[in-house]
């Protein structure tokens, strides 16, 4: 059905995202606001929207800036944020799916959908597929630290890890690192009870033992601990999806509890509610700087494609830095930095480090 | 050795507390600052004071209400803040070993030491040593959280653990919470990442099926996340150690860099100082509120008496923080709690109640 202002669609293999447009809490419209915000940020790119053809159209008619890079192809379903991931694998026609279609074809480097996290990994998985050299894929984000950003990896996609997991995870958090925040030699920590060696469970210290013999040794700091996550100790903190995921929002929930103690502070007297009115300024700087909008968009990698959770909750502005996270990672073609390093390991199947020290396992 | 100032030392089973003297970066000093607090807070208590008797009593000499509830005993040795615990177990004359020591003699019912972790662990564990009940003995602490104080165990004493030490885990932070919060009801939550009763691994769903046939089961919650933690959602948080301890810290560093990103808001201009100054009164209580001090105090709980670690840098507010979480543990007999409990649960040998959805292996 043709739309009133919406655009051509471009020749397969054009785009660099299929976006999900009906995923999230106030989709289609935050993620078409998104994409408005995207479009000037990354005037080249051309997106594949996927979603109700109908309300798309008329949404892109009223955003011209995402009209001239977005192409819409219709999705007569949706995955509900409640729906069980296998049961959101039988439902074909789903904008989710359709646009992870797209990647798998090869018409879009990825995927950008702020909708059901179980669905979006369970189809990344299947449809998109793993890269052979990866076991796991895992789910990456970014976060503050009081010596700029730091990316935390696995967040929840592999609840039980073994010590090559945690290796690969390394190996990709280093090229998630890279891509995304731009270092050349982004530094490691592997996230234990302790920094002494002998510190944790046999699974982190075998970890720990063989990526010392990884082409990431130099850059691999040893083990850290929950605090150094937020100090910035390391650049990328590799953990298991268990810890990972309780890490993640332990730490969102410490910010979330300062901020409504200020803001309690701030209303508390006429002298608090003049000095935050003073020191507003700076205040505000702070809070843009903490916005968890500028930290949105978790990464499923180890994938054959770019796949990018956005928060379901987030608005105009978090939904474009999703997209900008997915774009770095299209750009830097950061998947090629993950099979090189991957090349050097020994093969899965090798039997795992012996510890150096026999008192290892006796305390 | 006659101490001036010393006072005589009351007949043995008499004392509350033995008190490692000799721990912690600031000790003697800061130790015994804080008794004199304690001496305030808890007038009819008397410490056994373990260290050495020349500086200890020329410490109490000046300090008059510590020296009115302290007895010294000497000990010529103490144990370094690096010493490995199977090294410290061999110490017999340490102060650590000698407070210790005075526990499983029946003379004192706990010890505080700000001494070093795992060597109090390890002799809490040999020397005081388990409930007959309990299979591992945990270390737990207080936080704060948006609904008042939250208990989270285990913070390190038990990197991997099974379904039933999690319950177990639940039964002590129970008691504990009714101890030293002095809830009537407490609610338990156990830490997974997800609410959903299928979430998380199999030792997890495993806990929570033991726990709804416990006598805890009203008071049950169900699963928690990290966000819960500092959210208040219940009011006891149960999860192994390596877990809990990555929770602590990861909580800890974030509260501490917006600590520090707040120092640079007033600091950045001179509005921004003045309005400090306006504010000042509401951020410094908030500051008290949040104050580490005020959570000062993890406790080894399972064993024969209590064990409460001070934090090793604290100064006299922190350690007579600590003592008195010592005193609220000992006064409560919350032992009795424990056994009470663990009493009604089935044999730890029975085979591990079955899930009751097939489908929860299958995803």
């Amino acid at each position: 059905m043709p739309q009133g202002g919406a655009p051509q669609q471009p020749p397969a293999g054009s785009f660099a995202l299929a976006i999900d447009a009906m995923g999230g809490d106030h989709a289609p419209e935050s993620v078409l606001d998104g994409l408005e915000l995207a479009a000037e940020r990354h005037p080249k790119a051309r997106f594949l929207l996927v979603g109700d053809e109908a309300r798309l159209g008329a949404l892109l008619a009223r955003r011209p800036k995402a009209a001239r890079v977005c192409a819409i192809r219709h999705a007569p379903e949706s995955i509900p944020g409640d729906m069980k991931p296998t049961a959101a694998l039988r439902v074909r026609n789903s904008s989710m799916r359709i646009a992870i279609d797209a990647v798998a074809a090869g018409e879009a480097a990825g995927v950008v959908s702020a909708g059901n996290t179980g669905a979006l990994m369970a189809l990344g998985k299947i449809v998109v597929k793993a890269l052979p050299e990866i076991d796991r894929p895992a789910l990456a984000a970014i976060g503050p630290s009081a010596r700029g950003d730091v990316v935390l990896l696995d967040l929840g996609a592999n609840i039980v890890c073994d010590p090559r997991n945690l290796v690969e995870f390394a190996v990709m958090g280093d090229a998630f690192a890279r891509a995304v925040l731009g270092l050349t030699k982004p530094s490691i920590g592997l996230l234990n009870v302790g920094s002494e060696e002998l510190k944790g469970d046999d699974r982190v210290r075998q970890a720990a033992e063989m990526l010392r013999e990884t082409v990431l040794a130099p850059n691999f700091h040893g083990f850290v601990e929950g605090h150094d996550i937020t100090a910035g100790t390391v650049d990328v903190v590799v953990t298991d999806g268990f810890t990972g995921n309780v890490a993640l929002k332990t730490g969102e929930g410490a910010f979330k509890l300062v901020g409504t103690l200020l803001k309690q502070v701030f209303t508390s007297s006429l002298a608090a509610k003049l000095g935050y009115l003073l020191a507003r300024p700076a205040l505000e700087r702070l809070r843009e700087w903490m916005d968890p909008r500028r930290y949105n968009g978790a990464v499923l990698i180890g994938l054959n494609g770019v796949v990018v959770k956005s928060h379901g909750g987030t608005d105009a502005l978090g939904f474009a830095h999703a997209v900008d996270v997915a774009m770095d990672m299209v750009n830097h073609r950061f998947n090629d930095r993950i099979r090189e390093v991957l090349a050097t390991l020994p093969p899965r199947g090798r039997p795992a480090v012996t510890a150096t020290e026999p008192s290892v396992n006796a305390r």
